[in-house]
């Protein structure tokens, strides 16, 4: 990968990457149109990185289907697909750990302690392994993408970070690998989290500012469906993730509901 | 500094990268010489670190002259002087660190916790501001030298690094920019870490091997100097740092006193 990269840089193409864990959908799917039209050359890769997992987390349940993957990326036409073992990642010494400080202590780090570590870890090692120019992420993770624009600031990466829209189904379920754990019955209620978003812009626009009562809102619409069961539901600043009492210009509702075994997020912009 | 990189990059050059905290010596002059040696463009990068000073150290009143260090690099014909200003390298919002989990649980780490965190971390900023192929530190931080080999294997970073042996005054003190802080009275008692390391391979050469026995000799060695306290003496591994209680092949010992108010260290590899 390294001899790939050095030799596209020598030829002076830009590289755009989109980092995925495989079981590719619309979402992944977008954001490596996106990272064709940026970029000269497309480069992808396909790795369930277990340092992102915690104990009794879904690592080894996590949906994997690389012949899949590899026609759908055909399709696209991408440049290359990096798909590495484990133990090309991850041998017995290693030890290394890339932590924020404070992003992590906000939504799903709350949960999942060491899932942000996990992430910021391995991007920064597929970073230096694929040494892209651009690089694109889900606006679906948002909390993943403001711990990436952070580290990269931080770590002085010199790579553009590109976001893109959540994909979603018909019906609004964005798209996610895990929403293939969900039955009939589960696939109805992981609509919840998209109708307590719009819910909670409805309430905005009818002039409800408070967090407090807009979190309310939310709460009763998702109890209301079957399996459901609330990880979090928090109105806070876009950018340090804060909780803020009041919607006050662009605010971010962000929330992850358990449904069934799946952990679902979701999240919009709430505007005033 | 990204564009200076990629130009020369672009060009084929092979980059070798000397990254120092200043206040430059016959060590780092060495590293800078090796780096010319083996590369095309040669960078250095002045830079005292606040990230790997705990509270109560040395981090204000560690040495600085800069228009000195640029006199003695004009000398040597670098290609590139790196010099931020702190806000450059930490803003307010700063909190990404990289942190390894074994190899810090030793040695100077014990008794400086933070320490290798804020190395680890500034030099993975370095790597990526700089973008070397070839990166060169002194094997006097011999701990230093391990944590970082560890980073850049356990991060892909696709960069060489090359330690080169500890450069000293003519009685055998290693050389460092913390011997400053020395008066002429403790100019004398810092021989005795040097001293203690010759007496410890002169013991093995004597057919002893008990680590526990080496240390006893060392401890009394440089307790019989004034104005010295052990920080710690250690026979160790090589690789994992662990302690030993045997010298059996190349072992590590290494050491750290303080002398006055200069913490002092120094290290050599024991052979049987």
């Amino acid at each position: 990968m390294h001899s790939f990269s050095d030799r596209e840089r020598g030829l002076g193409k830009v590289i755009s990457f989109v980092p995925t864990m495989g079981f590719l959908h619309e979402g992944h799917l977008s954001l490596m149109r996106i990272g064709k039209e940026r970029g000269d050359t497309l480069v992808i890769s396909i790795f369930v990185n277990p340092s992102q997992f915690g104990p009794g987390e879904d690592f080894e349940a996590y949906p994997r289907d690389l012949d899949k993957d590899l026609e759908l990326i055909k399709h696209i036409g991408a440049d290359a697909v990096f798909s590495p073992e484990r133990d090309e990642l991850y041998d017995e010494r290693f030890q290394t750990y890339v932590q924020l400080e404070k992003l992590p202590d906000h939504l799903c780090g709350i949960t999942r302690p060491v899932h942000f570590r996990g992430v910021a870890t391995v991007v920064s090692k597929l970073f230096n392994i694929v040494k892209p120019h651009i690089s694109l992420f889900g606006e679906k993770d948002f909390q993943q993408v403001a711990v990436i624009r952070q580290m990269v600031k931080d770590l002085n990466f010199d790579i553009a970070i590109i976001s893109a829209p959540t994909i979603r189904e018909d019906d609004g379920l964005a798209m996610s690998s895990r929403n293939t754990y969900l039955t009939s019955e589960q696939r109805h209620s992981a609509i919840s989290l998209y109708r307590s978003l719009q819910k909670a812009q409805e309430l905005v626009n009818r002039g409800q500012k408070e967090a407090k009562t807009i979190v309310e809102a939310a709460t009763e619409l998702i109890n209301s469906y079957p399996d459901t069961d609330i990880d979090y539901i928090s109105i806070c600043d876009p950018e340090t993730l804060d909780a803020v009492n009041t919607v006050n210009g662009p605010t971010l509702m962000a929330l992850a509901v358990n449904v069934g075994k799946a952990h679902l997020i979701d999240n919009m912009i709430l505007t005033t």
